[in-house]
């Protein structure tokens, strides 16, 4: 109540003695800001403390472009949604991308696909700019929780999100938490080995990578290949008429292309070995599919479902639900929220907090709350 | 201090008001039982309250005797313990078994060396015996728990104990907490398939597991192999006197044996391929190895650390340590007596307990919270 988080309501029932007085969590008491940065779109969301979106923006981005040119984007967007609110209203913000980051730290490590961005700042520029602590983290992470917290995986405490897109990645949930990872790197299925193929290199440097074999850019590029043998009427059509995409391949197979359904099938099953090594080992309740490519058609979903069920024990599959993410492209930028509102209220958190005063409004976090950089990076709170 | 938990010490130093006086864990107030069931031997042992080992009874046990026989020793053994102590001391009891358990009921679930075991009510005997809470799990989950609590994977946040003994399995810490899963069978690595070999039939009745080719039951059986095909003279001569174990594959590569070194070789570098995938999936800071076959020599480490290294991701391998469990056969006996506590004096519980009254001794939990069976099972508390 100090900090106007919670206010009186109206007088409850008396059952007896004196009448209860209703406590309300204000949710509007502050906002948080959400980024889900993908590979070839930005998306941003506001949302209330409770995580309900507010207002969001999407644009067709290239995150290669690098993190200055895409966080001047994303700056850009957040100050559009922030439009006409008191400043200090800005209670966080959380940010999913889409490659490897030091959770601790807020920086991308060596990611794949954003060239540019290894090392960068992300977390410390965010900070700066809105004074306001700021969490990063793997957008397959952002949307692991997502699922957990707003979507499908609501109170299953063991789950896994496997993204299906370009690449291949997978979210933990371990017991109701986050498993990051003792780098933050945990869920990386992508560069699992899965097969002896010795000529399709991945992009991490390494041969037969599940994502280099199963992936979206691996099925344009061997339905682009089938395409040029003539061995796809359907897919040399779309050929003629630009570069082929995931999504081309899942329209051939509902046309009945029978090298669509193949590629599609074989991936699957590839995916699904994985999957089931995975389920193996990690033993969830709940795998969710999401994704571009997975969105595309039910061929893969199939396949993968029929080799995880053959492949993995007969326990870990027992109560298993293999589903589609219903949340979509949604669950990353709810996922960044909840990030945020999950560590800003965290018990420890929480408890710092109400000892600080009785000011209302955002707390002034100390900066190892906010997990402020140890070496000098101009901010001064 | 209600409960006899705490007690009062002496004074302390006075920095100008009262002097504050020292309170003091009483971790003699009660007593913990301990029991890890191995496949060819059956430990027990009695801590005190803060998990410090008082006395232990070890004995050569074939665990396929049956659960009734089994328990009969087990509960033998115990009194032996608790001889001379008054009734009522026991404040509850951990139960590592070497086969998968479902952690809710406590109950072994299909275990693969532990015939009729399968749905016995571990749990409910020995809580109706004792009249105190237990708690079953894996025996490679207690050895995970117990590496993380006492062993060498103390404040390490996120681990991966790995057991290489007649089979290969696996327990998880994640953030500081045993990862069971939704069935409790999480690290089940010892059923990946990791090969095409189609004519090595699992126990588990699949082809191609690791465990069918890589842990101790596949050593000796190849080395007899080996040695009844005249592939090796140290071999041939150790199974003129008797049949070859694991350990003698190990100590014939000491002594220079080129079959023995290319088996331990072969099994390690499976062990790795299978521990790169995880390591790659979960992103533990540390990896134990224990069990007897990987104390029986160094080979089979090496052939997993370079396996390791070379296939996991570099994010996942930066800071990744792997090592030989320094608490041997200890860790699944500490690790049972740490699940009791922890489960004891978790926050949840403790609230509940200290709501409870002012008694001393050991908490009168509720059924819910011992965990007892749903239905009735005549313990009436």
């Amino acid at each position: 109540m100090a900090r106007g988080l919670v206010v009186e309501g109206r007088l409850g029932p008396s059952t007896g003695g004196r009448a209860p007085r209703e406590l309300r969590f204000r949710a509007d008491a502050g906002v948080v800001l959400a980024a889900e940065l993908g590979a070839t779109s930005t998306t941003v969301g506001l949302t209330d403390l409770a995580g309900k979106l507010l207002a969001h923006r999407e644009e067709p981005w290239d995150v290669a472009a690098g993190a200055t040119a895409t966080l001047d984007l994303v700056e850009r967007l957040f100050d559009e949604l922030l439009a006409g609110r008191p400043s200090g209203q800005v209670w966080g913000i959380g940010v999913g991308l889409p490659g490897p980051v030091e959770f601790a730290s807020g920086r991308p490590v060596a990611p794949p696909i954003m060239p540019g961005w290894d090392g960068y700042p992300v977390r410390d520029r965010l900070a700066r700019r809105y004074r306001a602590p700021v969490w990063v983290d793997n957008e397959v992470n952002t949307m692991a929780l997502g699922e957990y917290r707003t979507g499908i995986g609501r109170d299953v405490r063991d789950l896994v999100y496997v993204k299906i897109g370009s690449g291949i990645g997978a979210g933990l949930i371990s017991g109701g938490r986050l498993h990051r990872g003792a780098q933050g790197c945990a869920g990386d299925i992508g560069h699992v080995p899965v097969s002896d193929d010795s000529r399709t290199v991945c992009r991490c440097g390494n041969l037969g990578c599940l994502e280099a074999l199963a992936g979206g850019v691996a099925l344009a590029r061997d339905a682009t290949e089938a395409a040029r043998h003539g061995r796809s009427e359907f897919l040399a059509r779309r050929l003629a008429s630009g570069e082929l995409e995931a999504r081309d391949v899942s329209q051939a197979a509902e046309h009945g292309d029978p090298v669509a359904v193949e590629l599609l099938t074989h991936a699957g099953r590839l995916i699904g070995v994985t999957l089931a090594t995975l389920v193996n080992m990690f033993n969830p309740a709940l795998v969710v599919i999401g994704g571009g490519v997975a969105e595309s058609g039910d061929l893969l979903l199939a396949a993968i479902r029929e080799t995880v069920y053959r492949r993995s024990l007969p326990l870990a599959t027992r109560e298993l639900r293999i589903t589609r993410s219903p949340l979509s492209n949604r669950a990353g930028l709810l996922g960044a929220a909840f990030m945020v509102l999950d560590e800003l209220f965290s018990r420890a958190r929480l408890g710092a907090w109400i000892d600080q005063g009785s000011s209302v409004g955002r707390p002034e976090l100390s900066a190892e709350q906010e997990r402020l950089p140890e070496r000098g990076s101009g901010i001064g709170r």
